[in-house]
């Protein structure tokens, strides 16, 4: 038993780990730590291992550094996809979520991070030399930057435009603007302003 | 990739485990696998250890089937505790609810579940004989019902009363009544029946 608590001591160390993820407090972790007690074992050793290889088994792809089984990712092996065009975002968190817009076929640049002095993360520490040898080597026509809109992503977009607007590409960026089903009057006034000023032309 | 979904394999495979346990939606389980692809090895590797060994380890008290590393659980082993006092729950959870109220300081009888024909689960299935042997060679002195208010925990306290009724010891249930903090408007009204009358000679 842990001395604060009721709670025997192989139950409290499972409780632990389940509260060391995000979102998860004690209460919720004691829930999901009893929930495993209560499974069969290998239903529980299969969970377990499914952790244990996605951290031992998971590779990179050597061009875009999305998650891959061997080699290439599969995007940058899918020929129906846009080989001249490459979307640069932070994550694999970003792709899935473009992914799930199915409004985009080409391929990614995960750089894993933005730089962020603060976090002691330079321009050296992201795969931006890998993107230039990309734009150079790979026939690569238009780079779209797809990082957030905060500080640290715009002087990363800012950092990788001064190293790459030479090139013979075309750099573009996601339109920022007024969301769907967005309320304007709870619209902060950045994205409101710039979605006036840059206005597009009514085409219903 | 899974064919749904653009998520690679190893990732949604933990996802997928993730979103086996009880309140964890597939939205949740996504960020619970990418936390864990971004944390150390080693600490994955201690997760997953943790609920293996939950499983593998755990032991039951042959007394009281409380979850115990080796032999009898802390509980049946404390001196300091009340051994002529058992009190049935449903669950290790409830143990802990009890533990946590720091009101009680005598035994436990693990019932791991309640009588429910529906679920297939009758009074053999139960630890029930046990719980008499317990009363007849541990000199208990008083049962105390904390099962649930329900069909089923009701059913099951009244099999278990008709046990051990005519064995020389008290059986008590906890008090049913209007909770701390709880506005008449809107509790119940068998228990604000019961509340009121049942109810105690006013002493604050």
């Amino acid at each position: 038993m842990s001395p604060d608590n009721h709670i025997p001591k192989l139950l409290d160390d499972a409780l632990e780990q389940f509260a060391t993820l995000p979102g998860i407090g004690r209460r919720t972790a004691l829930r999901l730590a009893l929930f495993v007690l209560d499974s069969p074992k290998e239903n529980v050793e299969h969970f377990a291992s499914s952790l244990v290889r996605l951290k031992q088994e998971v590779k990179f792809c050597p061009k875009c550094r999305m998650i891959s089984e061997e080699g290439a990712c599969p995007f940058c092996s899918d020929s129906r996809r846009d080989h001249s065009t490459v979307c640069v975002v932070e994550s694999l968190r970003d792709v899935i979520s473009i992914e799930n817009t199915g409004q985009y076929k080409g391929l990614y640049h995960i750089l894993g991070g933005v730089i962020s002095p603060l976090d002691g993360i330079g321009p050296a520490d992201l795969p931006i030399d890998e993107l230039v040898r990309r734009i150079e080597e790979d026939g690569i026509k238009e780079v779209i930057f797809a990082l957030s809109t905060g500080m640290e992503g715009e002087t990363t977009a800012f950092y990788i435009y001064k190293r790459i607007s030479s090139l013979p590409i075309i750099v573009t960026a996601l339109v920022r603007g007024v969301g769907f089903g967005d309320d304007l009057e709870y619209v902060d006034e950045l994205t409101l302003g710039r979605s006036i000023s840059n206005r597009q032309v009514f085409n219903p």
